[in-house]
């Protein structure tokens, strides 16, 4: 049986070597120069790849998305009916949830602002709140959110969550559906993204939404975080959010297009971190570990585990 | 029964209202305009008190620090022989352990260096460990170590602790005397210090100690960051093991002369932050309450917490 890898943009040589190792008994395909016979392709590892190409796989069992998200995948028309599995990852996870602390710590600390008074060599204290003060709202409560969740509730923050739909967390106010949505902002001083990109979430986060977080917080003003999709938001509102105070913190991971364009004024506003879309990457060791796990049980008859619903989108 | 509220520098105005109200029985005196009678005086709250002040209380029953550290009364060579109590603070053990999770990931997630590609608009990824490769070791496990072992575990990092005498803590490997201070160096990536000053730990952090650190780590280089007493550090090795490569970092709070002279080299140094010895601010509210309730349960017969083993020093 054989097993195809499309990725586009990323060297896929490194993934032959992975997969091939750990699935002797299949013959590991590759795009662009070493397609084979396309009709004995039964399993699919792709990220981002070339339109069409899944469809041409008539005998197509199980599609892998590379990474956590697969509306790279869904975006594509033809996409073949198969199984779509997304990568759950606790290594990802846990790469995640350490740049979400990070960046919340970073604003709710300040640091921004002592490395411009250390630049200046100037010794000076800034009024600071205590974590239990500062409300931290997830927007998403898949396994990413959850995680983000625990950490900054361990960190002290008083953190809660909205999902579509109601989850229950252990010390955590889970809010629920669009009709909880303007409740949650209201009491969010810090605003994390963690969401799926679906066309519900497409430009969700935009100038009116985030109009919505509290203005009578602990930190002056609310914060936006994004390590989610940058298909979430909308990048000019966030710029005039970023300019006009409704926001006086941002540190975004994700953005409508990649890589950032020089030209954004994003780069450049104040109390605003860009990283490049670096909050999680995959571990090629820990999910090809996982891929061939799953093609194992798959064979052994066993169910797939986090197979895509693709009326929700993830 | 009075009350002196002698602290240098501060103005102690609301410390007299916040101990007034807390404690109505009580005449609250304050230095330097109010002493009163300092034979009436039974309990003193001090942050570095004028020399000899101490000493002019002859009925003095119980000492307050208004901090966690007492190496500033300590140092007085005439202190009385009443016992001295340390604020022990959840608050300020909270913030404390916020400072310490912000700076060791900014240090593991390389945010300094994003920084400066985020001013240059360039979109490049670094190679990025996770936190289970990287190996935190902590100098002091008293309370404000051990909480800062337990956030970061959380975090995913290896925690190890080392302190003076033998502790154990759940998951943390616990490290022992100068017996075994080596092989805790010899383990640890990122060291953090949350010692108190004491005559054992005054410049124990210096080049000779620093260069024990792990060189074989993930990080590329071992990190310092201190948040307990700048005492404990010998700044001039500090700079110098930044400037020939024994560390690839530091974060300091706190420095041999607070404030840091403008013309410290430590303010210019790539990878180094410097905060202005604020990582864990006390909430006066928070540590009057402490006080109120200390007098109070000594004035009923039980037993003073937090007495300081002055033969220790903390």
């Amino acid at each position: 049986m054989s097993l195809l890898i499309a990725v586009a943009g990323w060297n896929s040589l490194p993934w032959v070597e992975r997969l091939s190792s750990r699935l002797p008994g299949h013959t590991v395909r590759s795009y662009p120069d070493d397609l084979g016979d396309l009709s004995e392709i039964r399993y699919a590892l792709a990220w981002k790849p070339e339109a069409g190409l899944l469809a041409r796989c008539p005998n197509l069992e199980v599609i892998f998305s590379l990474g956590a998200g697969v509306d790279h995948l869904l975006a594509q028309p033809d996409l073949p009916a198969a199984p779509l599995v997304r990568v759950v990852d606790p290594d990802l996870t846990a790469r995640m949830s350490e740049w979400v602390a990070l960046q919340v710590l970073l604003h709710h600390r300040q640091q921004l602002t002592y490395l411009a008074q250390q630049k200046a060599r100037l010794w000076k204290s800034l009024d600071q709140p205590a974590a239990r003060r500062v409300r931290v709202g997830i927007l998403g409560l898949g396994v990413l959110g959850t995680d983000a969740a625990r950490v900054l509730a361990t960190l002290g923050f008083e953190v809660a969550g909205w999902a579509r739909s109601r989850k229950t967390l252990d010390g955590i106010a889970c809010f629920a559906g669009s009709d909880e949505l303007d409740t949650f902002l209201g009491r969010t001083d810090i605003l994390v993204n963690l969401l799926p990109l679906t066309p519900d979430t497409r430009h969700l986060i935009d100038h009116a939404l985030l109009s919505k977080l509290a203005r009578d917080g602990a930190l002056g003003g609310p914060v936006f975080i994004n390590a989610g999709r940058g298909g979430s938001q909308v990048e000019a509102d966030l710029v005039r959010a970023l300019t006009d105070g409704t926001l006086t913190g941002a540190s975004l991971d994700v953005f409508e297009t990649e890589p950032l364009s020089p030209d954004s004024p994003l780069w450049g506003l104040e109390n605003v971190v860009v990283t490049p879309h670096v909050a999680a990457d995959s571990d090629p060791e820990t999910i090809s570990d996982y891929i061939a796990a799953q093609i194992a049980a798959h064979e052994r008859g066993e169910k797939l585990e986090n197979v895509v619903d693709r009326t929700v989108g993830y």
